[in-house]
């Protein structure tokens, strides 16, 4: 079934032709065609989408680690421990690199610091006014505004075609709910990801869940399956990522039998985003570059399969034709 | 929005005039009529239901504890050990007193003994084949079939004005997923439940989830706010139980702000199904009937409430008016 909008707009606007922008729409079109062998009911069509890099920018820092350099500083006051402990003394004198060398063990600690002790109400606030304040250094924009605008009209052209779409990403998963309704139509309940343990309480009669200092879910490399599985309880068929963080996820969704879409988004564009890729640390992409290709699974440029990466950019339509739609 | 099938079929008709059934009416034009004060967005139209003793028969012993048992004498050959070791010994021996008395652990253990070791993959395959064979002791009818009519009607009551339905129980969700669409019409992704761990391999190059002898979470009591939260990451409205393992959840659910609906399903109907509260050990419903009316919930009598329990019994309507449309 077919929308009216779905019609009138031509579908993947910011996609230049190219195998990228056909490898999308020909699966869309298999999976859809009544008829088709590959024709997929609509209760099967689920697509998963990791956040970080692939549905919004990651660059310099991402979102989610920008925030608790943040809430370091905002609550350095409450914590005068803080200047002689690492690595909360080297976020405080803004010396990232020393704090990143802390490592995992480093970056759990200071998430643990910035994200526990409220109820989850108070902390979806905090991320909430955070994140109306905050600018990206770069682009001087609220990240609100960047979100990859490919990837939202991939996100909009699947669920004209009836899929449920998912985020699935190492990050917070009661961060990233705070705006993956507002930034991508995707609602709370259907986005995955990491989280700390939540305990129930009755506070003078008044019921709430607090947020405790202990990790209960990482959702990152053979993990996302694991995730996938236990929040979405079927293999879904279409898995879209920019790290060998999801490289298990779409190995996990292009194993099942019939029709898959894998995708992979190369950073490649350091004039107009950033560009990263086998050197990048969290958001390192190796395995993927040397091994996607040739599992059939789809590698998009940004720098020329993407006519445009932002909405504010200045934009002139490339590629404006419509699919073929003949049954 | 009323869907043309809900004007034609007259709402909730399994359930006879009364306080629950109004207030099941009330609450939905409450929370559905546009310009209301008490007014909700489709968006936060979320429902929870607890599974057994609310959505389908439990007695006398619930669904998955007797698929454990059948999944013990299965596997007994391949565990020579078993004859000799509690509480699997008395499984074998059809003594389930003495395997209760092995209390949590040991149903723990026959929980791992029985549910891990295999793909989620293959699981699935072992519960649908189980499933679709099994017959209830006293009904002689498959469990499919032991789903209770006016609870299916509220679930579509609620769905045809817009409301998101969601399982929440202490029943594993795996196990629950293979008939969750079919009996209920809510999809594997809207179920909630304990779970156990699983671990992402590939093997001879095909990718695949191992279920492990471990639990991962136990829905249930307090933590069944905390497994709403993890998974649908916001509030409910409404909620349906029938034991104090559901009571953490109905209080959270009625603790928000606005109009909202807690109901109890109260087995008093030894004749047509089962009589057990206070007494009844899994299924314990004694503070949910000691402090649940001054709460504002609703208490379901089986036995009055309900004109008709399962689908398959003769019936004839005794409720078929229209509620008040008037906007």
């Amino acid at each position: 079934m077919k929308t009216t909008e779905d019609k009138l707009v031509a579908p993947l606007a910011s996609w230049s032709d190219g195998a990228a922008k056909q490898s999308i729409l020909a699966f869309v079109k298999r999976v859809t065609t009544e008829g088709s062998p590959d024709f997929v009911p609509v209760s099967d069509r689920i697509a998963v989408f990791d956040n970080d890099g692939t549905l919004w920018t990651e660059s310099p820092l991402p979102v989610q680690l920008v925030f608790i350099v943040d809430r370091v500083h905002a609550l350095a006051s409450q914590h005068p421990e803080w200047k002689e402990k690492q690595p909360f003394k080297a976020v405080l004198e803004n010396d990232l690199k020393t704090a990143a060398a802390a490592g995992m063990a480093g970056l759990i600690d200071l998430a643990m610091a910035t994200h526990a002790g409220t109820t989850t109400e108070e902390f979806e606030q905090i991320v909430k006014e955070w994140i109306a304040r905050a600018r990206h250094p770069r682009f001087q924009r609220g990240y609100n505004e960047l979100s990859y605008q490919p990837m939202l009209e991939v996100l909009a052209y699947l669920r004209a075609h009836e899929f449920k779409t998912f985020i699935v990403s190492g990050g917070g998963i009661e961060f990233m709910r705070t705006f993956s309704q507002a930034s991508y139509g995707i609602p709370p309940e259907q986005v995955v990801g990491s989280s700390i343990v939540t305990k129930y309480e009755v506070r003078d009669g008044k019921p709430v869940l607090v947020r405790q200092a202990k990790v209960n879910f990482y959702d990152d490399k053979e993990d996302k399956p694991v995730g996938i599985n236990t929040f979405i309880g079927r293999r879904p068929i279409a898995a879209f990522g920019n790290s060998d963080g999801d490289f298990a996820m779409i190995e996990w969704v292009t194993g099942g039998a019939g029709a898959r879409l894998g995708l992979i988004v190369h950073h490649d564009d350091a004039t107009r985003e950033f560009a990263y890729d086998r050197a990048a640390g969290l958001a390192k992409l190796a395995r993927g570059l040397d091994e996607g290709p040739a599992r059939g699974w789809t590698l998009v440029s940004m720098k020329k399969d993407w006519n445009r990466i932002f909405a504010f950019e200045n934009h002139t339509l490339v590629s404006v034709e419509e699919p073929d739609r003949a049954k």
